[in-house]
């Protein structure tokens, strides 16, 4: 019997905290028809993620797998997301993140599709964007990067990994979603509840002023 | 006493899938005022389909009768649905479906006056159709029919049957509701789920688009 | 000790049923801010109904009061709302009303200013215009009288009582809120959450058609 | 051991009665992010307020600390919101009120933002504005004053200050969210239900109005 590679203890603890979250956010409608998954960091080589295609309303701790960070499956024959690699590629190139939240929300996916020709949103004045870890003001206008959609994830990854250069909490897809990330679960929905409850200001916004 | 000619036991399986299931819709406003039936397959002749006219919210196991493929009752004195038939249509023609849910939420009702003169809505360029069984690329255009609304319904069916040649998922008929389905209840809530977020997309989109 | 003038154990059945139904719609936010009241028939003389300003959402038995069909309160210290005429008026002229459900939605709200102009709401070619007890066609018209709002009760009861001439399930008070009723809770309730429904669509259409 | 300032036991009674209304308003979607503060009157010269930067989905009793009517903790290492001023500057000026509750719900935050330029939301011909203590009829205007966002918090205090000799049971803060408040818990609750109420009707009626 070979040991595993990654501490089962923290497995179990993280995989938890992932089915805890996930269902909160499906019951609040940001999981539609089995899409999204969720991730976070164990070591420095592996993280836990969601196994795709299931019901996030009613995931259980087998419905959570863990993958290297180049999103290969480690330690089992469950298939991960087609999508893990642009989890993974976070907690490669960022030691101090330790969660990541990719979500289906109505508003995420309306924002997604009007400003994909700006290119990014933009959060202006709001008193909220001080729950975005190091805003302390609500002083500062806060860009929102909007990617194309590709069926392609290692280019989409590749597009992504452009936008890190500069601190970024997370961004949109086209007609897809949005990714959030943070420190630690907590970090990472204080985030993902800032994002949304921003972007639907915005879209409320272009209704209310003709 | 005469053997009945379906098997119980699995009638007692689709119908707490059916009540568990009707219950969660009707929790997400999807059938208002009694309204909305829903059934499932029990084998090559005959189908479980909710009794006509009761509060989805509440609904019991008894609320559940079993029809044939034409739609009648079979060992009840219970009454179908005027709809049934609607229901019976799918499972007559196609093998493989295994359950059909027709829902009224306000999105659907409000698409299906919005696009009853195009005779469709389209949904383009969005991530969830992979939800769809055999999508498997966001670069596709998808059609939803919107039928009239009749209240003969032997006529409805006729007219959805002239659809039935192309792979379909589901339907809207004006002022009315929708109808989808799938292999097994699973299958059939992951469609509803997606019809759902994607016709209110829609609708949105109209709203921010000036 | 005298006995009372109506059945103890009726007052206790119909308080029940008020109660569960009083805490559903506070839950689906119909009763903001201490507002709204139920009622239902005890008998020729005699109705349960809700105490004046309380919370709706955490009502108790001990929240509902009897009083005779001139809104006079019997056998109780308590006082009734205001509107309790508005109640009492529907069961001293019809002996087959049970239920009378007076809600302050947000859309009822909207409804009742955007339409106070029209003197009614026009519901046409809704499917669901069949939850209302006698219609059994979408293929017809049914109009919801506006009222205008007054603190002054006998005269809205008056205008309302100008109303009952016709069939009729329910009316909007400008500014303020619906009031819709049936043979019992069961068919008050499907009234209401029909008016509900309609009411929406009406608004939401004006939204999307531009 | 030296006393306390304060009464233990009324500081337990209160931190009850903030925990339950403040897991009941996240619910609503009311404290987005970790946002919003919540405080009750202990006495003369103490509040008890909700500390600082937590998830407002789960409080519990450890998360109320007590600060005096400068916002200054008391018996306390925790450290409270920089906000705690605007509770506190109530307190002191007025004996007659118990509770001050400050939430971010989205209506809110777009009404600061869509009425900045005027200075107030005006209500006009609502039968809802009766929830507000000392109105008895729909036939008056009301005003809800829009102050513009500060992060310095004395500033903000004294423009508050400058509001309050006439009466008033709220306020907005541009892009921020509303403060509201009462005798106790029940009529600062039934006053933040009303302003959320008017102010979503006001907010719809512009997208309706056309």
């Amino acid at each position: 019997m070979t040991a595993l590679p990654y501490d089962a203890d923290r497995l179990h603890a993280r995989a938890t905290e992932i089915v805890v979250a996930t269902r909160e956010l499906a019951a609040l409608g940001f999981t539609p028809a089995t899409s999204s998954n969720f991730s976070m960091r164990l070591d420095d080589r592996h993280a836990a993620i969601t196994v795709s295609g299931r019901d996030k309303g009613c995931l259980c701790e087998d419905d959570i797998m863990v993958v290297d960070f180049d999103g290969q499956p480690v330690a089992t024959s469950q298939r991960p997301s087609a999508e893990t690699l642009l989890h993974t590629q976070l907690y490669k190139r960022f030691p101090d993140i330790g969660c990541v939240l990719h979500t289906h929300s109505l508003n995420q996916t309306l924002a997604s599709r009007l400003f994909a020709g700006a290119g990014h949103v933009r959060f202006e004045d709001y008193e909220l964007i001080k729950a975005f870890r190091g805003q302390d003001t609500h002083e500062v206008a806060m860009d929102v990067p909007v990617l194309p959609n590709n069926q392609h994830i290692p280019t989409l990854a590749a597009q992504v990994d452009a936008l890190l250069d500069n601190p970024l909490w997370g961004y949109l897809i086209e007609g897809h979603g949005l990714y959030a990330w943070g420190a630690d679960m907590a970090d990472a929905r204080r985030h993902l509840d800032a994002f949304e409850f921003l972007l639907t200001c915005e879209l409320e916004m272009r209704k209310l002023i003709r």
